[in-house]
């Protein structure tokens, strides 16, 4: 026994290695009903909605948008943005929502119509998790999607924080579009954090499976299915699934995202 | 655009061709937090806690117990046992729970052991969803693991009904041995049913990726981590990755799960 007990003692010191090197952790949140589950206070959270609100964003600051304003409904969106001369936009269950003129494509803001403008942004999902990640005290929030990924990395990389990826999913389901960009950033960010969770093992594998045919697999996603009827949207999904087109870093602050 | 139009039309006809084609649904709850978005009224619902606690019901019921009562806390256990003469037995965070003298190792209910007994057991994840299935009227539940992988898709191939596969995670984690099983699960079955969600199409990518190496695989995921001191256990987990050789189905009814 006592052989046996010094075998796994050993094994198990070998395992925890990555805990004790004293990096800060990484996690994968893949829910926004499981955020409660991790400690936003002293983590940077990152808020991932790949289809679509985090590369509308990432589109919108890069084509040189003053600022987002994410906001929880149309009517407060419609109320900021004719307070500030911004744009309302947003959508409810993948449609531009009633009572506005722009929605949730990251293809509508180009530079020539968002330059300099405020976008206030209302979204089914993103926004949500924003801001559940606000009342849970999260130390810093940024956003993030495969057109801003490597933003995102190299952020996570210099502020040597904690960080909490957090999946807005759908309506609190899981999707894959979020894990997936979760498991490209844990893919090249990892060496520099402990990552000792199965949501994070479960993404890189995911993503490292899928990484040369993320548009081929696409289709295969329960959220294109459901966003697979609106006009220009395949455009929308080779958009949001294309590294780095958009490689802006959106920072929030003082309920405003800007481009650092 | 009535071109496109017509286009996106029928690459959705086609997508949505197997719910039109009424097979009943296959869903996968990755957390007992994310029970509740699943209507669980109409559906057989497979409780999964590969680790440990569907594998030992398996082990215990396919070497004859009696039947096992699954209840929520140490002393209900002792009580209970006491008044049927059963075996009180579980674990807390791992370790065979404070007052108990029988833990929840699926290799300790051996049939000279455990044949024609009843088995009272309280364990961290798997009681408690099984509860909240309870709770929230599962029409049918039974328990499953890699050891009676054939019995439970035998099973559920047979009944025709709506199915929910729910992994008992840790503390509300997403985990991924649960998450194995239930690929394992849909794998086999998936031609009977309507799958049409991330989560399942996550669990099985991930089966199919990792089957031929699942005891290779385990040293990664953190409750093997989280279990590895425990004497005996990677006896054990060897066991709970197995498919079939405790190939019994446990069925749920009046507070007992009984071979079926």
């Amino acid at each position: 026994m006592n052989l046996t007990g010094g075998r796994l003692v050993s094994r198990d010191a070998l395992f925890l290695q990555p805990t004790m090197s004293h990096k800060p952790s990484l996690h994968t949140s893949i829910s926004p009903a499981l955020l409660h589950l991790y400690d936003l206070s002293n983590s940077v959270v990152v808020i991932i909605d790949v289809f679509r609100a985090t590369s509308t964003i990432a589109s919108a600051l890069y084509n040189g948008a003053r600022c987002v304003i994410p906001v929880d409904t149309v009517p407060k969106a419609i109320e900021i943005s004719r307070n500030i001369s911004g744009i309302a936009a947003g959508e409810r269950d993948g449609m531009i929502a009633e009572g506005l003129s722009h929605g949730n494509s990251p293809l509508e803001y180009t530079r020539e119509f968002i330059e300099n403008k405020t976008l206030v942004l209302t979204t089914t999902n993103g926004t949500r998790l924003l801001q559940m990640a606000l009342d849970r005290n999260a130390d810093t929030i940024i956003s993030g999607s495969f057109p801003n990924l490597s933003a995102v990395c190299d952020f996570l990389v210099s502020e040597k924080k904690n960080v909490v990826l957090g999946c807005a999913g759908w309506k609190d389901r899981f999707n894959l579009e979020d894990t997936l960009f979760a498991g490209a950033v844990i893919h090249q960010v990892a060496k520099h954090f402990t990552v000792h969770c199965d949501s994070s093992l479960m993404a890189e594998t995911m993503f490292m499976k899928q990484k040369n045919k993320l548009h081929e697999f696409a289709p295969k996603l329960t959220h294109y299915h459901r966003l697979v009827e609106r006009f220009g949207l395949i455009e929308d999904i080779k958009f949001c699934l294309t590294p780095d087109v958009a490689n802006v870093l959106p920072v929030y602050a003082e309920g405003k995202l800007i481009a650092k």
